[in-house]
């Protein structure tokens, strides 16, 4: 595997753009200054996340034999969120600058820093004069200026006075300060990262529930009904979709970080190894399986091996009660990142709803006549992560020299996002060649309109046809299908490969099939 | 259409009960007693709603030529519904109860009642003394006692007195009195429906943001961005679904009146009639198709024609923006009630948008060269609603009389959901007739293994045939196909139909095929 650590062909920023160009995913709220943390999928992301959604679908639930759906929901009742210890320990450490800005911040991303006390000094009279209050720690007198002028002068007040700033000498020391202002640091108080709202018409406390912060719990909450309608021996699993919240303090790096979310998850119920008979997989193998399996997923729709890699959690930084947890890395343009978790959560989760709701969720094994609670192997993925690995994945800049594609046979430059076939938001695009011959349209429109009764075909006569080509390059549509003059003689149209760029002539009655067998292929 | 308003064939509590049975949908947070108006889908609803939702997305956007997707977040910028007009007008009329329930009640659900006035006496000693506090409002002398009973003895707390209650005389009077303890009832105050959190570190009323009780906002808001992107000219429309949370006072009706609940609504852009060319839809035409489009959306689906209704708002009733409402209403066992709204809101909401906003949201019209807001019509579905009427319609008892499916030719019950193909939640179930034989076993799971390539198609070993049938027929899968000894030497399998109960004898190699086929026919 590769040890780079950055990615040299593409940039956030080039995605974050080619994203609100081509409305595959806006900042929310962006008409009235947006909301932190947000972001709204656009005619395109809407297709495109929910084909990365459909494709895990049918690898998780319905290529399986084991796996069932549910679909719980976001409000659960608040003991849930105690008994998953969610309550207690769903918290980020924060800490606040005691400068004028009174930011907070993740205590854990914060590093000690050498800096150096530079007083406000009053020289606006004969006198100089200390400023009460006006102790700002910086690196350099730089930056403590930037900060003076950022911050502090409103702070203090000091209108019409001319002031300056005096390094305290022998203050340099190493510590915490507020990378923003300057100022010290409080000490870390936790703070949870679970939404709260309340239910009901009586506004009190026993009406508090949380937005979920995970899918996870609506899978615990209802396995043991799931299992019995579903008639379920172990293995089997449970799978979900659907939004999550997460007040992050820091939300950040475009669809990486946000408040509101969109996870898939899958709590896989298997035997602990000490009830498996000759032959049975027990929790450890299970464990191995799925974090190859789900691997092997991404490989499978287009991400490229070198670009993923596993990251596996040490053994003493585990939960109590894990046996193991590995990312699945991927390496975004902002370096290697969490794509998805597996995590072999041992009994824990089934443990402490049994404790808390009373309900018996053991499993009675006909086969050892004994009740035990199931091993459970979870793999954790991020819908929106797993579309942005994707865009990243696919994204290419290509010189293009063709004449037919590029301007009068100059160079050109073409973006093509070379998406896998089932994740393009568009599968195939008709585009007349000119747009004012009536018996052009309807020809083109015809075949849109077969198309559409199977698949996501557009229509698009806007524009030049290389500017068409270049804008469905651009959201990765696999196949465009031009209608021009001769087709009205030959009864064909050309299709156009988005990755070859080579063109083929398809009889009009055929190109239905065509498409069909080559999406399926 | 029929007259009737209640259904014979079916109630809501056969359906609760299938539903529970079957793992289609479990009260929500079950395991800990339940959190009121919330819902879980189980393994075969989960799998029905992603249906419902899919048949949708399909009329409403891959089919059309006008429709692009879109999906935004739960959680807006509060100016959002400042806009809207939900933070004012979103809002239930409540009233609580002057007695000891402390009950609230939605005030227009509340009617006027004939009750008398009971006074509570204290007969222990030989001086019995009317107690103070305890006058209770009833209909009768024997519900007097009743709330007596329930509330008022532990609210008077008399412990170890004698009491009887006693009539005033010419107390009786019509009025707002509790249904539940006989106290009287406040006047009505506006109660807000929308749940409300906070995001971001600080809790300060700046950071309050609302969960969306309606996904068409996110729709509003994301207007202009989309209509460029897409490169949108008059008319055309943005789909979009998703949850949605309302904080009902009184969530009742199984998934038909909840607190989280899932909507499919589309917003159609279209031309007001002073703008139209020659041949243009109107906005009022286009208000009539999509009263019609929708109504027959339900029945391509296969609800029954007589089941569905419009019932027209009433001029009068119409916001000042509206040129017409229409609910369309499905029979549920529950009565008439609506199941989807088509609104035709004119141009409010982009005028509030852009109000609030400061954006221009109009749009420029080259065939007219001039700039304005287009109107909007809106269908709009609650995703649970739909589900509850395809369950419903699709129930029916039968009485069996064949040998291979009742108990040796005698008469048995069968119960059926006769869902159309594109919405039953498992499409195919491969079912060996003896679980015990390897090669038979065998056999079915290769056939599974191929269906489920490209349909949610299952294997099942776990019972006897005619009760595999049952299950079956009580999800609605169409297809049944049985793998017998007679199959390892004919290398063919019988394949039952849900509907008819008829076998067919099919070679194995053809079945993939063959339920291709008929699930596309």
């Amino acid at each position: 595997m590769a040890d780079k650590s950055q990615r040299s062909d593409v940039t956030l920023d080039t995605i974050v753009s080619l994203c609100k160009r081509r409305g595959i995913i806006f900042p929310g709220s962006e008409i009235y200054g947006g909301l932190q943390g947000t972001f709204d999928y656009g005619p395109v992301g809407a297709e495109l996340k929910r084909n990365v959604k459909d494709a895990w679908w049918r690898a998780m639930v319905q290529e399986r034999f084991d796996i069932e759906g549910v679909d719980s929901c976001l409000l659960l009742h608040p003991s849930v969120w105690e008994a998953s210890g969610h309550v207690e320990n769903f918290t980020d450490p924060l800490c606040d600058s005691l400068g004028p800005s009174r930011k907070r911040y993740r205590d854990d991303h914060i590093e000690d820093t050498e800096c150096t006390l530079y007083r406000t000094v009053d020289v606006t009279d004969e006198e100089p004069k200390a400023i009460e209050g006006g102790e700002i720690w910086a690196p350099t007198k730089k930056k403590a200026k930037e900060f003076y002028q950022t911050w502090w002068e409103k702070h203090l007040g000091l209108e019409g006075r001319r002031v300056k700033l005096e390094e305290v000498e022998g203050s340099t020391t190493v510590g915490r300060f507020s990378p923003d202002d300057g100022g010290k640091l409080t000490a870390a108080r936790m703070f949870n990262l679970m939404l709260s709202t309340t239910v009901g018409p009586v506004e009190d406390s026993s009406a508090r529930v949380y937005l979920r912060p995970e899918t996870a719990q609506g899978i615990f909450i209802n396995y043991e009904s799931a299992r019995a309608t579903a008639r379920r021996k172990l293995p089997f699993g449970l799978a979900q979709q659907g939004k999550s919240f997460r007040n992050e303090i820091t939300p950040r790096n475009f669809i990486f970080r946000t408040r509101e979310f969109e996870q898939m998850e899958m709590e896989f119920f298997c035997k602990p190894a000490e009830y498996c008979q000759d032959g049975e997989q027990t929790d450890m193998e299970w464990f191995d399986f799925w974090r190859n399996e789900r691997l092997e997923w991404y490989v499978r729709y287009g991400i490229r091996r070198e670009n993923l890699k596993f990251y596996d959690h040490p053994k003493e930084k585990l939960s109590h009660y894990s046996r193991g947890t590995t990312d699945i890395e991927y390496l975004y343009p902002i370096g290697w990142q969490e794509l998805e978790g597996v995590a072999h959560r041992g009994v824990f989760d089934l443990t402490q709803h049994m404790e808390h709701s009373g309900r018996d969720l053991r499993y009675f094994d006909p086969q050892v006549e004994k009740h035990y609670l199931p091993c459970v192997i979870e793999p954790a993925a991020g819908t929106d992560r797993a579309v942005l690995a994707f865009l990243c994945d696919a994204y290419r800049e290509e010189v293009v020299r063709r004449a037919d594609e590029g301007k009068g046979g100059k160079e050109s430059k073409r973006v093509v996002l070379g998406l896998h076939k089932d994740l393009a938001p568009i599968k195939a695009a008709v585009l007349p060649l000119l747009q004012n011959r009536p018996d052009l349209v309807e020809m083109a429109r015809k075949i849109a309109t077969d198309l559409k009764r199977f698949t996501n075909a557009v229509y698009d006569d806007t524009g030049a046809i290389g500017k068409l080509y270049r804008r469905q390059d651009e959201i990765g549509t696999p196949y465009c299908i031009t209608v021009d003059v001769d087709s009205l003689e030959d009864h064909a149209v050309t299709v156009r490969d988005r990755d070859t760029m080579e063109q083929e002539r398809i009889p009009a009655d055929k190109i239905a099939g065509w498409i069909r067998n080559n999406l399926a292929g």
